[in-house]
């Protein structure tokens, strides 16, 4: 067990198994960057405030700056036997500079750091998510342009509908994932990283010295300027989870789009539909059956669903009925919003590869848009652009309809004209005769 | 069972327990007003499509105004046979002029329909949500100025932290719910209501008949203009529930809000606590032991919190996987969507009056204030200013805390105070006679 | 507003809107007929106590009684005014003879008495349940039976696998709904339906009255005899609602069954499978496109599946974090149990109908069973005994299927068993080759 | 990438990051005992089948064997290039002994396998709980007869109801947790562990040999005797999920109940209710508050509810509409599945511990007691005994309160009882004057 921030009052030492229970480095190492950028903000503050010297902070700083470039470069590993994050990054500085490092902690608190670190995240990996959005959404535009004179059927019910083009197909897609990203792109902009919120009435070190460590530190991060601002109320910011709750929500959305993308391209793919080609390169097969190609990539995607809306439910379930302000509940906000984020971006990543490659079928295409019934509703709207009360004409169709699949299943549209034609024929002469007996 | 929209292809009628299944007018009546904007809407298209006539046209018109006045007034009762809501109006119409009413249903489906009546209920009670927020947020406020020099205990772990002003106490609730307002408005401000999608490509009725159509329209209902549009893409349209599902996230936070909001003033009207008085008028006794006086409303209320989440999550699990484009399964969003809106309502309704009834006992919250450990944390960050590190300060003050609580549990600030120093100053003795040692 | 079973306490008139916000008449009249068995075996109870006198507790009797009769034949109509149905059926007693009714409240407390209720509710419930379920199961096996020698494709990953019996495809739905009647029988089976908690420590009336009472009650309904109990824990009668939970979690994976069995059907009735015919009457037709029939019942299905998770994880974050004993966001537990128990039944009482008459579409099926890929895995098997390493057989006929295809997508089972008679010869005799070589 | 257990019939590569993506040994090594108990049977069933020779099957066995004893002593280090676990062991086999560990995977599927590991997972697992709950149910034993005389305040609606016992108290939460070892016993007692699936429709290597190999096998496993059994319907075997979800209900019943456990013993040790003193041990310090000793470990109990129900909410999001019959979605069960049984565990593991250190602050508590509402029922009760209809005398003590209040808000038992005999006094009194008057 690793040196503790705290523990001043307790007269027993914590039980091994507790400690081991509650420790958060496990998963909270990836803020680490995010931790270092909330220490140098503060490390300036104090340097402001005549709490440490210019020397000390400089030692600090730069005793961060080493741990930042390791994290950068990948070298940085976390000893796993440290409490969280925020201890493990005061021990490295400890190890470079010695005691000088227990200055790091002066009038912070664990709280405002964690809320710092997770909002830094949020945005950064929202960012990241938008961009792999961009690359879907263009994988989706590539397809369609490839197979642009193209029609497909569409479906309602899974029940052949009316005839479409495959590229307006794709666009559905294309506007659920630019829904997506907009509201991912809203979120980003106007999440607001705070600090200074102190354990949740601010500390002693005021706004004055943070505002200008803040200007200070942002100059050499200006991609960030005039997100990070001094907190506005202390109390709401080591209570609030609410921009993990909304982003876990922008990606159950996503997901769900994704999920039904997945539905329609396995049921093309299927050797019944028989639309797609789905790339191998993308497939597997079975240990014990030699034919099988299976669009597993297109599966776990469609059963990802479950693990994001699970990881939605299961932060909004914590956080319901908590007391104010902090509590240590809300450490477990962490794993399912880690989850969510990396299993969006995996798939995400991977999407526009499988995507360019998908191949249409055009025979079997060709072939099912033979069928007459995709034509129905056009015709009925020819006879109600001539006159025909749309009831009389959907009813017409209808039993045209019933009329050609006696005869053949696979009737074409011009046999159902036919047929619609000759009803309405024979019920104006009835109408007629009607009129004429009376 | 009355007269249903469809059925020219069918031979055999339907079964009368699926009928009773599958039908939707016990719910979806709630969305008569905005089905009759759409009906409204499309025979004006209609006419100036020449599909129907100016007379014909004004005849369906004034039926539909009086269903519509009925809604308004209260007196609308919906026959519990018809399937749905649309042909329900379209009875209704018939009823009053015949069977001119079946020219109402021409070229349209009942896909775009319901989404366009959805969308309209979504942005109207988005609306309406916002006010009654904005009186839960004002009525905080009075509270708080009523109490405007007072402090109570602000809560960590519920266990006691610092003093903070009640004022800052309530703010906290008040920025919550003002996060909430916010994504209310900028979702009910960017929510477009699209028509025209048909079933799901449109119909052979065109983009220039509708746009002109919605002009009509909008000139008579001036507070919704431009909100309305002609579908820029019908497959997403009649496939999409996005908004539904925003919505319900958006309800599912502010009611998690409220649960801690409610979970705190339970807490703070128990005996034990004892730092609220709640009004009389909004809790309820029990039929068994004649003292009880229970914050029932607030019990409620993080009750609700099951039945907000339980419905997002309906929703979302009814929505994944499922192709494009409409499926039936879609029908069932509307139950979910008007549960969460109703409590919601419901609750903040009430919650004003509730909370501006709300009073301080006063002789509690001031004894509570005297506790030493509340101001544990001050007392460490005087030391840093006078420059002990603060890493030595809080073991310090921790030291003394364990002092003076042997001495007597509920000890001052004052008491904590000399404690620390005269650790201090034994420390520094210490370490001057180590110092001479040497 | 009807009379209270409470308020002495109170000085203060209870807030309308809050009065309506918190009573559950409008939902809990469900339980009417349980109210009435729990105050039945109560008067006897305090009859036996010598608390009523015989005469008072044969009138209070004969009153219940009488509203019991209207329950069962239909005519009861609980009054919207009162606050809950224990508060109805007093007030009902108290209609037919006078105050002698305000005794039927004695040393009993709601708290206990919607315990009972709940159980009570949901032993008949399952039992109902059950039931359904028996004859679902039953029409799966008549349509299995129905089609005996037929067989259709098994699919893994919705991607043709293996020739199975149809009869065996529909056993598997028969397998996983014999689980869940197993599962609600032993639920119902081990539920005590207990009384005599109070509001959470029992009263002065005690065990030895209760026990005689629940004799003598048990003796007018014997087919719940040995099944409801005198409370052995009072504590956690009222507190528990695990019973609840229990039931929900068992309809959850029923329901889950079901939306496989519909996402199956669904498939299956496509144009594009084409294997069911779907029976008319529980399809429905489009407002606007005349030519569809659409699985509606299944897809509803499928779709109310949101619903039943819903309601499931609505209960279980009500339940969440809940102190002892009773509290009042308990009360939000009835209307998700209501609901999912309606869902499933409807579905169940419509589905044997359903299955009954689903009608295979034999010509296509044939044709399907023509595909070589499905006899691939036993003609790798056939190797296999014929002494071929499995790895080996499993590559062989996984390049001769690659051989089959370039020649013809749709190649049967011979050309299949020949391209990799012919691939096997070819790599013995390079072998032997390689043999005479070395 | 390692070697894989398919691919003849693949042209193209396998995608790496798509490998990443879809591969399962970062967390189904979890299943490696298990997996090799499958391969054990397995081999035993081939050569009982003369598939392999009695020489061959020893080689493997011993192979296996080899491994197991690693994973027993802990040394087993899966390889994260391999695909899953399946894969993993038969490359360990190979390594071991070479190209005979292709003869493994004769006739069999992974489908197969990866029910069979999970089946037993689940068994094992499920004992080790009920075990660990054992404990749990021991240590609230232990603590209640340490304080077996001693009574505290029970409460309804976080409002003080009556006096109870403390071991009362706590026995309700034993009663919860006997349930859900109940449930868990009849849960693994019922679970059987089936072999023999193939892919789903079984394999030519038939019931026979199984039956021989799952005899044998047992012969040197006794413990698990009986409930291995050759698969009776595979089509199911490898569709079914059943028994994942059905534990994951069980602990998440099981994590509320902790959940109200933490809930109840958060509030007791705070400074307000002041009944607990929690041990040090299991507390946590604040950062920058040197006064904190915060209840850690019960509110991360509390906030793992969210993660159990998530887990749950994932896997029947998961497995809804899936059709039938092994689909690759389904490989997404084992995290949610793992997860939850870890946190359980570990929660169990410390419990015990914790709760034998839990001291009663006896004065506070005896101080509570004094209070007059707690006796209100009892009061009135008597009452009732003496003749008064409860609901008179419920509104006297109602009275009685209201008056005792005014003078004094923390007024005795005895107050009440003189206030309640004052009031009925003068009631009669007056009753009697307006007889005597009329």
């Amino acid at each position: 067990m690793a040196k503790k921030l705290w523990g001043g009052r307790f007269k027993k030492k914590i039980d091994k198994e507790f400690f081991e229970f509650q420790k958060s480095i496990q998963y909270d190492y990836k803020l680490a960057k995010y931790d270092i950028y909330h220490s140098m903000i503060h490390i300036i503050a104090l340097k402001k405030a005549h709490i440490i010297s210019a020397n000390e902070s400089e030692r600090l700083y730069s005793a961060l700056k080493g741990i930042l470039e390791k994290i950068k470069n990948g070298t940085f590993k976390p000893s796993l036997y440290s409490e969280d994050i925020h201890t493990e990054i005061q021990n490295g500085v400890e190890k470079k500079i010695g005691s000088l490092a227990l200055k790091l902690h002066t009038l912070r608190s664990r709280n405002d750091q964690i809320a710092f670190d997770e909002r830094f995240y949020c945005k950064v990996e929202a960012r990241n998510i938008e961009n792999f959005l961009s690359a879907v959404i263009s994988s989706l535009e590539s397809l369609g342009n490839h197979y642009k004179k193209y029609s497909i059927i569409g479906y309602t019910h899974t029940q052949r509908a009316q005839r479409i083009y495959f590229k307006h197909y794709l666009q559905t897609f294309q506007f659920m994932l630019t829904r997506d990203k907009e509201k991912l792109s809203n979120f980003e902009r106007s999440l607001v990283i705070y600090i200074g919120a102190g354990a949740l009435k601010g500390t002693s070190l005021n706004r004055n010295y943070y505002n200008k460590a803040i200007n200070d530190f942002l100059k050499f991060h200006p991609v960030l300027s005039k997100e990070v601002k001094f907190s506005e109320n202390p109390l709401d910011n080591v209570s609030d989870r609410d921009f993990i709750i909304e982003l876990l929500t922008i990606l159950s959305t996503l997901q769900m789009h994704l999920s039904r993308l997945a539905e329609d391209f396995i049921l093309y793919s299927t050797k019944e539909f028989n639309f797609f080609s789905l790339p191998e390169e993308f497939c597997t097969g079975s240990s014990l059956m030699p034919h099988k190609k299976n669009p597993d990539f297109l599966e776990l995607i469609r059963g990802y669903t479950g693990r994001v809306y699970g990881n939605l439910i299961a932060l909004l379930t914590t956080m319901k009925g908590l007391p104010l302000t902090y509590n240590r509940d809300m450490q477990l906000d962490k794993e399912p919003l880690f989850s969510s984020v990396d299993i969006i971006k995996e798939e995400l990543k991977i999407l526009p590869k499988f995507i360019k490659k998908i191949r249409l079928n055009e025979d079997t295409i060709e072939k099912s848009l033979q069928e007459g019934n995709l034509y129905a509703t056009e015709i009925a709207e020819q006879y109600v652009r001539k006159g025909t009360p749309f009831k009389k004409a959907h009813d017409i169709v209808g039993k045209a309809i019933r009329q050609s699949e006696k005869k053949n299943p696979f009737f074409t549209a011009e046999t159902l004209q036919e047929a619609a034609r000759s009803l309405l024929e024979k019920e104006k002469q009835r109408n007629r005769v009607v009129h004429l007996s009376k």
